[in-house]
């Protein structure tokens, strides 16, 4: 399969290898990383063994990879607008595209875009990090959940999640998707906004004050509100589970904060402020969040 | 009158100033400022005229100093621990004390140390800076609102009103203390924790902005619903009343911001943490306090 990959960073570099690896023609579609792969290609440093892949395919411009099976979608979402003259020259009339970028709105962006094809949305459930120019590291295997944006791409999901699956990956089909979205969003709401909110701090801070604790269950709770004033159930029993979770990772420090303190831009919309407007246009209240959104909001602009 | 100001920061040195010209035997006991005001006395830079006290009576122990008829404590309240060996030698069987300090807790702290005296408590809407050693600069002439701790000492908070009045400063009688209490919190929880929890911002910013405007407005109902439980009614036009006011001040950098961003500690128990104990003690849900509460308490820490 000729896949692209929009979006080097962390997320693309990893899958995009991965799937090389296993015997796809992927296409990087790079910038500052660019010189790297071409010199010396792609590395991953994983716990299940370290690789390179090399030479790899990497391009500078979408019109040198041409039209595609498929397009992985990792851009960062505060670069959503570059994303039609990205994808223009990349999609075909058969072409399918998988967003594997974080929050909610990705997907329905690339089926407003490309009405006519196949939009699939994907979640990564990872610790990754791009260590140096074109090589990424994995802290944790982890796994991704694959679900279509429309029914009539459910065949297809499931083809990628095999195909995923296969370059060594733990994927899972997401037979409902808003609902996959809604449980990233449990850790991703508290955990990425309270390390940016209470100062630049890493998940065992906010694990060992009781005051920030107890603040992180309420907005877990929210979000669980949330998503059931949209009429998706999440059961409370999960917010235990996600702390329990997050004890074990000691001093992880998300990405969202990483940014944050290097001064990259922040995604404030598709984390924070796209789920708050749903579930407040759904009749949710949910203060803790709204006051979240509009402390990152302040604390994030460029 | 012989009187003891206690804490010689800005507001301790502007009433103390203005108490020494109207005639009272007013001494400074400081820590920074002593050689300064020994040499050169206290300076007030205000726009009623301006005013050098020399020379002060400044000193560096309380026991120079000795009994007095009136101590005014004004010092910052996260150094209250030192209060009990400050206040000890100059506090007499009849010696009044009058806190000017920020929050709540501060009245009955005195009143506790010191049960057998009168306990008179003072509100100070001000903009003070301490713009040099023994130097004060008042950008607002503004007012105080004294009152009683325990009604046995009304008459006397009568006397130090008329007392302050004859200093040249707008003072009041605050016949309900606990209700002038949390209007003063109205603007001081949410203005002072958003500069800080936004990222160091002033008042014109938080104004400026959509979602830290609507914050403010949903923080000001909760001290109206913190104060409704404790059986203290403020009127909701008050909210406008100080968003009004508060549009005029222009770039205002509240106190507690300022001493965030200089490194030195915050007031967030006596502002924040003790308002929030005191209205959940009462059943008040005040989610929003209680995240800049969370917040601050984690941003603050020395």
């Amino acid at each position: 399969m000729k896949i692209a990959i929009v979006g080097c960073g962390a997320v693309g570099l990893y899958y995009g290898a991965r799937l090389e690896r296993s015997g796809q023609e992927v296409h990087f579609l790079m910038r500052s990383d660019y010189a790297s792969a071409r010199a010396a290609g792609i590395s991953v440093v994983a716990s299940d063994g370290d690789f390179v892949v090399s030479p790899a395919r990497a391009h500078r411009d979408p019109v040198s990879i041409g039209i595609c099976d498929l397009v992985i979608v990792s851009l960062k979402t505060t670069s959503n607008d570059a994303l039609p003259a990205l994808l223009g020259p990349l999609v075909g009339d058969r072409t399918a595209l998988l967003t594997l970028q974080n929050g909610l709105g990705n997907d329905e962006l690339l089926a407003m875009l490309f009405p006519w094809n196949s939009i699939l949305s994907g979640l990564c459930f990872v610790c990754l990090n791009r260590v140096a120019p074109a090589k990424v590291e994995s802290f944790l295997l982890g796994s991704v959940s694959i679900g279509a944006f429309s029914p009539a791409a459910t065949g297809l999901a499931q083809e990628v999640v095999a195909m995923f699956a296969k370059s060594g990956v733990e994927t899972r089909f997401a037979a409902d998707l808003r609902l996959t979205q809604w449980k990233k969003l449990v850790w991703n709401v508290p955990f990425n906004g309270l390390a940016i909110a209470a100062g630049g701090v890493a998940t065992d801070v906010i694990i060992g004050r009781d005051e920030l604790m107890e603040l992180t269950r309420a907005l877990m709770q929210e979000v669980l509100d949330g998503a059931a004033a949209l009429g998706l159930t999440i059961e409370p029993s999960y917010i235990d589970f996600q702390i329990d979770r997050t004890r074990k990772m000691g001093a992880y420090k998300p990405s969202s904060m990483i940014d944050f303190l290097d001064g990259r831009p922040v995604e404030v919309e598709c984390i924070w402020g796209e789920p708050l407007r749903r579930a407040q246009g759904a009749g949710a209240k949910l203060p803790r969040l709204e006051m979240l959104y509009a402390l990152l909001k302040q604390l994030c602009q460029s």
